[in-house]
């Protein structure tokens, strides 16, 4: 491993300058380029690395010229949806290893090209999806590795994030989430929950997803918030947004697992993630965080998780703990940016590949075909070519997500 | 009204019996004629009868006979899920009203032949749908219709209830649970959750569903509860069971609301049903009882539902907790069973329907359509051959499930 490391950064909106700046605390990371389309935060992301670390990135609006940097080994890419793919194919075929903010895919195609330009430039594609490393999860995963719930048959997982101010400010606010509301209809935002589901039942290691069927609810959310929020009139208050309230997702796995993803980020609740876990031996539920294991709990009784979270603890936020927890969505966002740092400066594969980044945003071009087929299910395709059947769990760094490598950690 | 009416009940299992000492506390019951396959259970009905109202029920092991009375208006029949249809179909054929407790439909045919009959005769069909008495279902459709969740886009509902034991001995208790199980796999007992969202969203009253779409998990529960509680062996151990554990099926409105249902019996989790309505102005959460409304509860955080249900209690609900609540389920068993009763002694239209009855049964025939099928979509008749369009909401009496006609109750 050298002893610094130059990574570039693309996409420097509110996610991507505070991204960065967690990013700078991995050991070994010098951030020597970052680049926007908008000149202001170009500067204002320089402005702060230089306030707080003394040295100045070099800044640019085009990345093309930040890839044309031969002194670069990887970039971390946060901008629109939309934009993720194309740069980091640009990425990769520039010679470097990339990461991409979470988002789903426009096409299937995209996903595709992902899977072929990090095979044939050898370069890896890893999406930053944080909640894989969210304390919870991780512990949860450790439970499962460990046989407590039993046979897992079926997972549940949801986006439930009630975004409508977020949304129908985009224009004023430079974000490109509006305009995906605007005119998509389909599970924009997949992975959050999806991402560790995929862990947790072994996708793309002996497992994988065969097919999925998607459902859209009306869109209303945002033209009554719009309404309510605006009395005297706005321009968006009567549009007709494509992207239903509610969009639900059913998925089946190879060994006949099933998964269902919620869609709701335009109507009025409470954040969750709606984790669930149905096993033979027993079930967790996200929402009041509850758990219930058959013949401990009390019979009927669901018991709160925090005593299980504590006793199964994952030996990764055991060490995070002792070394201090900090950063975005509860420490999360620099676990995920570390793993990516590790991965890059060590030129090995990453915890989360480019066939995991494939199948984790392909759900986006899918459901969007589903819906408009009218909730016609679609195949999933096998982003590794048949190789899904032979692959052995990851078991590379303190960073894997597949299995519980305790030799990793200094705290047990 | 006559002054007592003569009915008749079909089917002395556990649930039969049951039904049959609460159905008897409603004014003006009689009832003249008991029957079941099982004599020892007519027997013990009879006796039941008898030991508490001073009279005997005639006897009988075949139901033909019983219908072949003349003094009997009305017949409510306890029998398995299969025979439930063929033996409704007979009732009415024979003159007399029907309730059928509640279970799926083995065909769309099935509830057609419902349909057709109850036109042709006269006769109303109606399932007895408890929970859309229940008190918490009821407040929250007087909320719903105050206006308190805005447009309600999206609901869920579930039977999730553990009853490995109960289906695996289903031989030596004579249920018929365990055959479905052993050789189905759909959307086996949808209507708890499902009738009650069907009332909330104006099915067959302006609304209707339009289609489903179904997919089943792998049958794994049973097999580890046998092997669990059956250390020494037990021949259905190695039984590939058909149903799955875990089926979640997503129904679509002619409006484009949708419904997600969840049909969960042989995984160790606590009871529950799931309901959640979705609205632009506010949630509901049957999981923990939950409930926000946007811009009154607390940003972000769900508020305990007690209060709302104390403060929008239905004036059904007021007048039983004054009149005294009893009987099975938390009360609601005696007000479906009551509603029945009024219906059938006045001679008018009960407030679940045929129409109402083969929607909601009909779901469990085509969620296995559908995954024969890998989850395509199917179709869900227009039982009402285009009446739906045009039908007012039901207003008769103190049980009506469309709007809260407060007039019928004394208290309020």
């Amino acid at each position: 491993m050298a002893e610094q490391y130059n990574f570039g950064v693309i996409g420097l909106g509110g996610r991507g300058h505070g991204n960065l700046m967690e990013f700078l605390k991995a050991d070994g990371v010098r951030v020597a380029a970052v680049c926007d389309q908008y000149a202001d935060r170009v500067k204002a992301a320089a402005d702060s690395v230089e306030k707080e670390y003394g040295y100045r990135p070099t800044e640019y609006t085009d990345y093309k010229a930040l890839l044309a940097r031969d002194d670069i080994g990887a970039v971390l890419v946060f901008t629109t949806w939309i934009t993720h793919s194309r740069i980091a194919l640009d990425c990769m075929l520039a010679g470097k290893h990339v990461a991409v903010e979470v988002g789903g895919s426009a096409s299937v195609e995209e996903c595709w090209q992902l899977v072929r330009t990090s095979e044939s430039t050898g370069k890896f594609c890893m999406l930053l999806e944080n909640c894989c490393y969210d304390r919870y999860e991780m512990a949860l995963f450790n439970m499962k590795q460990l046989g407590l719930f039993g046979e897992v048959v079926h997972c549940q997982g949801a986006y439930q994030h009630d975004l409508r101010d977020e949304i129908l400010h985009g224009r004023e606010n430079r974000h490109g989430r509006l305009f995906n509301f605007m005119n998509r209809n389909g599970e924009l935002y997949p992975t959050h929950q999806f991402g560790p589901i995929c862990k947790l039942l072994g996708i793309n290691r002996g497992n994988r997803i065969v097919s999925l069927v998607s459902m859209a609810s009306p869109a209303r959310g945002l033209n009554a918030y719009a309404r309510k929020q605006h009395p005297d009139g706005y321009d968006l208050e009567d549009y007709k947004f494509t992207e239903g309230d509610v969009v639900t997702t059913m998925l089946k796995c190879a060994h006949g697992e099933t998964i269902l993803l919620t869609h709701e980020c335009t109507l009025p609740r409470p954040y969750s993630r709606g984790y669930r876990i149905d096993g033979t031996k027993g079930a967790y539920t996200e929402d009041d965080n509850q758990i219930y294991f058959d013949g401990v709990s009390p019979h009927e009784q669901w018991e709160p998780v925090l005593p299980y979270i504590e006793k199964y603890e994952h030996p990764l936020w055991k060490e995070y703990f002792v070394k201090g927890v900090h950063g975005g969505h509860g420490g999360m966002d620099f676990l995920v940016l570390s793993a990516f740092a590790e991965a890059a400066m060590n030129n090995v594969a990453p915890p989360i590949d480019v066939y995991d980044t494939a199948v984790w945003m392909c759900v986006t071009a899918l459901s969007e075909q589903s819906i408009a087929m009218g909730s016609h299910p679609v195949p999933v395709p096998d982003f590794t070519n048949g190789l899904w059947i032979d692959r052995e769990p990851y078991r590379r760094g303190r960073y894997c997500l597949e299995e519980v490598c305790t030799e990793f950690y200094d705290v047990n």
